[in-house]
């Protein structure tokens, strides 16, 4: 058996999410039948973070064990080959220790969510950003922002759905940039609690459109409930950046 | 009548391009259809630039007169909620003079064409952008660009179907930059003829390719001879990006 590292990016807009599901398609499930494909074995594809329905990857990490002899550069040209028509893309593919494991190895996870800020409905973008009708003061955000970095229990801003041990994580980076209409969302962590990406720019949403302030933040950080939280931005702008591995 | 001035943004991967066409929709036909339903009246929109299927826009500006008495805000509103769900957006309206003319008044059009160097087939910008397989030469590309900046006959980089009644232009810009495994090539003049942005940019992507060199460039361009073109650019990777007026 051979353990290949992939760097995966696709567009989460036709799949149910990241994970096999039985009623729909996902992105784990359209790499796996390529690998069947290719190699005649049953795969199973691992994962860095497994994204929710409409979340997109840009450098998503990812692992698989393959028994037939085949390079890097062979295994990623026969699945890029056989996933399309769907929108998954195989950036990188390099073979790894039998040890390396694409999420329990992984030491950190960077996210980035994307608004745009504006009237007018989104065109090429739909899909791909939350459009938000009005400005949003980023500098407020950001500075706001600052009092969620560090270890901290966010049950405020966890899903009812979270199979996370413990609420208690630490968050290295939460910087809010902004260039014209278009604001980015960079959140970096070891580990994140499920939604917590999204529920967390749900709220720096509030704080930009003056509805809250770094204090009702700091509060609803406190109140160590999902009642506290402000607004769950939709999955449409979050993006998984990349992982750092050893 | 008064005469408004749109600034529109639209996807062209759906429309046979911006004019209105018997065979198939067009960015056109969608905002006149919009207009005619909120208006009750027969109206003709004139554009900055009749781009080609598959060619997008951020900022075409176009204008359209109406009889009946509307503010331009709720112009723009009502044609963004008409336009639904195809993807064009009207980023902004205004009321103008009678003789002002999204076309004839134009000074200066701005285009972008954007390119993705890489292996991997693209996901969420399929359409978007133009992929090659190969690592580009932007610093190559950059300086054989300048001999096309001025003056000149682009015969050479003229489609077939050209209205223009001289293929002699003056090209204002013509720069090549790149970041990662992304690459832009910013074009602007007065006018363009048919297909010459495309044109331009595919001879440069033979020249960052190393098949063709800058001197390769200028015999094309001296040429004057539709013959000597090395390739046209697919559609995917042009944006109409914004226009000028007095």
């Amino acid at each position: 058996m051979t353990r290949f590292a992939l760097t995966v990016e696709y567009d989460g807009r036709p799949f149910m999410g990241w994970q096999r599901q039985d009623h729909g398609p996902s992105v784990q499930a359209a790499i796996e039948r390529a690998a069947n494909e290719i190699t005649g074995e049953t795969i199973t594809v691992h994962a860095a973070g497994r994204t929710d329905a409409g979340v997109h990857g840009l450098g998503m990490r990812a692992h698989l064990d393959v028994a037939r002899a085949i390079t890097p550069f062979r295994l990623m040209e026969a699945l890029n080959a056989r996933l399309r028509p769907d929108p998954v893309a195989i950036l990188a593919c390099e073979e790894v220790a039998d040890d390396w494991h694409a999420r329990f190895s992984c030491l950190a996870r960077h996210y980035e969510y994307r608004i745009v800020t504006r009237r007018a409905p989104l065109t090429w973008e739909a899909g791909l950003a939350w459009r938000v009708p009005q400005e949003l003061d980023a500098a407020a955000m950001h500075d706001a922002a600052q009092v969620l970095v560090g270890r901290h229990d966010f049950t405020t801003f966890r899903s009812a759905h979270c199979q996370s041990d413990s609420p208690v994580k630490t968050l290295d980076r939460l910087d809010v940039v902004a260039a014209g209409d278009r604001l980015s969302v960079f959140a970096s962590a070891r580990s994140f609690l499920h939604h917590q990406v999204r529920s967390m720019v749900g709220c720096l949403a509030l704080v930009g459109q003056g509805k809250w302030t770094r204090d009702d933040l700091k509060a609803a950080l406190d109140a160590a409930d999902r009642a506290a939280l402000g607004f769950n931005a939709p999955p449409d702008g979050l993006y998984f950046l990349r992982a750092d591995y050893p």
